[in-house]
């Protein structure tokens, strides 16, 4: 049969697979969430108004947020099985933990069955709260160190942190944290969004479009820049060494890690909330050397950013998650904890009008193989 | 800002991602693995031979073939972890548990960071014998019976079935089995192995895109169908019935189980395999009235074959499966331990020459939302 005239669509770049509401990533720098600018939503709200308003469409009101982050607070404490599969995987990677435990989630939420928005946004807030808690209870187990119970009087960040590390985080910290969670929230069709997508598009239940979006987030391609960067950081030292190795990458064609990005052709939006979280956390904890190098690749780097390469969200991460004592492989878990939600705003909007992802891919092997017997074969 | 003209591809129906050396779905009727028709496939070779020739691109030689079944057998056995982690989440439905197993096997496997098609291949090989253990080891599990050793006197299929039901399987039985697995390996880019390679194109590691496509397989607009086809010839109840539970099918314009499909606009060429079996187990476990049944009804349905609306797979599957005594939530987990090595086919081929996967979505959603402190929320 004559091979078909097809038009190959590598990536499917470029090609529009729905409508959202959710969020717009726009070339120029803007970030939009149900109609907000990012920057709003970073310096005047909470991660727990802003998670309400993507599941809702709206901002809360004091009385509506009150009940939700009482569902939210209510959900943080683990079911003792989910904490014992944790033991069991301990030695995993964090987001192997993470997938492991989410997934085993389904065998004892009552609803994990139910189908609809109004369950799936109740699941959601769970599932929000439960993957701070997951997290922090496999950090803390693989260190040999007790599991700490939440505490109610902390914010969704605030808790993580005090869960995570141990010590109930200054209210700058805390806030930073918080800001670091809503710049994360959701992202258009980012790759791990779309897979949960696919996945919600069978009909299959949100613990399943979850774990698939956080398989995905794991990959080197999408989640994995952040460490990268600080990696880069480390490796640099100093202030004085950073014209130096900038200078051996560009000879060598190597990418520097934490520019550019496949929308934004202008300033990544949720980079300076960032930026200004490393600097307030350099002079903090008297570290001024990473904030140092990381401003002077920035500051030579910027004949790059006339041709659209600018500094983007990883760049500064890292070294946020590096001064508060983050080891580096919990650095795309920390991205999860503030990716979740998102995922169910969109497997929401994907059910709510659902049609089954499901594209062609073109096959160029043979028709005609003849099969030949076992003792044939040579 | 006004609204770009943008080509919607809801579905990303009839958008192709890329190519493949897989399989071909074709409209006409055929199914070809790697260049061999199914039926050539299905007829004359065993799922342990299918699954080398889909990894490796060929048939095996008798040698290679004994050291592939070596592999495949030395992996049947599960981590005692897994086992133990089966047992805390033993009342979820089967494929969350498949889900959470899978994930949980990443802690335990030597070479869940390698990357590479070689390392793909060797953990292709465990999970695939796992998934059958794991999917016979829960049903074993929550029926308080004691889990079965795997019997390396036993091919792939008629171990998964003693492990599962506690029987050897007669010669016919077996065989059965194994072309049922031949059928269901692959099956160009349905939206379980498509939501793999999404996952599998952030260069995420093989289980994670294993447990995407596990948990998007779950979805009944996928995997249910099976499921749905058994119900309704237990709904018919008599083959007496079938006339009027169609018609009255017809006057409320229901849709009948089991007919069409979204490519094939003939035959589905699977189908045949499992009519032919469903008829061998109807006589010898002297029950002939599922398959008198589902005869009548496929008979019934002939005029609209001529519209493209065809018997497919799930058609007679279901009542394979019922047949063998296996309850009906085990149906998409049996297709589930068929199609984990196509799964790992796909992904081996989208990391082969990768690129990342991620359309774009249209924000159709407001721009210019003013941020109102709470307080002042309405």
């Amino acid at each position: 049969m004559a091979q078909q005239q097809i038009e190959l669509k590598r990536g499917l770049n470029g090609v529009y697979f729905d409508t959202t509401e959710s969020s717009d990533v726009m070339p120029e720098g803007r970030l939009i969430y149900r109609g907000y600018d990012i920057h709003d939503l970073a310096s005047k709200s909470t991660f727990e108004e802003v998670v309400y308003l993507m599941m809702h469409g709206a901002l809360p009101t004091r009385w509506q947020l009150a009940d939700f982050d009482a569902a939210l607070k209510a959900a943080r404490k683990l079911p003792p099985e989910v904490i014992d599969i944790i033991v069991k995987v301990k030695g995993a990677h964090p987001m192997d933990v993470l997938r492991t435990a989410i997934s085993a989630l389904s065998a004892f939420d009552g609803e994990t069955e139910t189908m609809g928005k109004d369950a799936n946004i109740r699941k959601g807030i769970r599932l929000t709260a439960q993957t701070a808690s997951i997290v922090a209870a496999h950090h803390r187990i693989r260190q040999g160190k007790p599991m700490l119970e939440p505490d109610p009087s902390l914010s969704h960040a605030g808790n993580f942190l005090y869960m995570l590390l141990g010590e109930k985080p200054d209210k700058d910290t805390a806030e930073l944290m918080d800001r670091d969670f809503i710049v994360h929230l959701d992202h258009s069709s980012n790759a791990s969004s779309f897979a949960a997508r696919v996945t919600a598009s069978t009909l299959a239940d949100l613990h399943g479009c979850v774990v698939s979006g956080i398989a995905t987030l794991k990959g080197p391609l999408h989640g994995g820049a952040a460490e990268g960067v600080m990696k880069m950081a480390l490796e640099i030292g100093d202030v004085s060494n950073v014209e130096s190795y900038l200078a051996k990458k560009h000879a060598n064609r190597e990418r520097i890690m934490g520019f550019g990005h496949r929308v934004y052709k202008a300033e990544d939006p949720r980079a300076r909330h960032l930026r200004d979280g490393s600097a307030l956390l350099a002079q903090k904890k008297g570290q001024p050397k990473w904030f140092q190098i990381l401003s002077k690749v920035e500051e030579q780097m910027r004949p790059y950013a006339q041709r659209g390469i600018c500094v983007n969200v990883d760049f500064w991460a890292g070294s946020v998650y590096y001064l508060l004592g983050i080891p580096e492989d919990l650095f795309i878990p920390i991205f999860a904890v503030a990716r979740v939600p998102g995922y169910v705003v969109q497997v929401i909007e994907q059910q709510g009008r659902n049609v089954l992802i499901r594209p062609l891919v073109q096959y160029v092997g043979p028709h005609d193989q003849q099969y030949v017997p076992i003792d044939q074969r040579g």
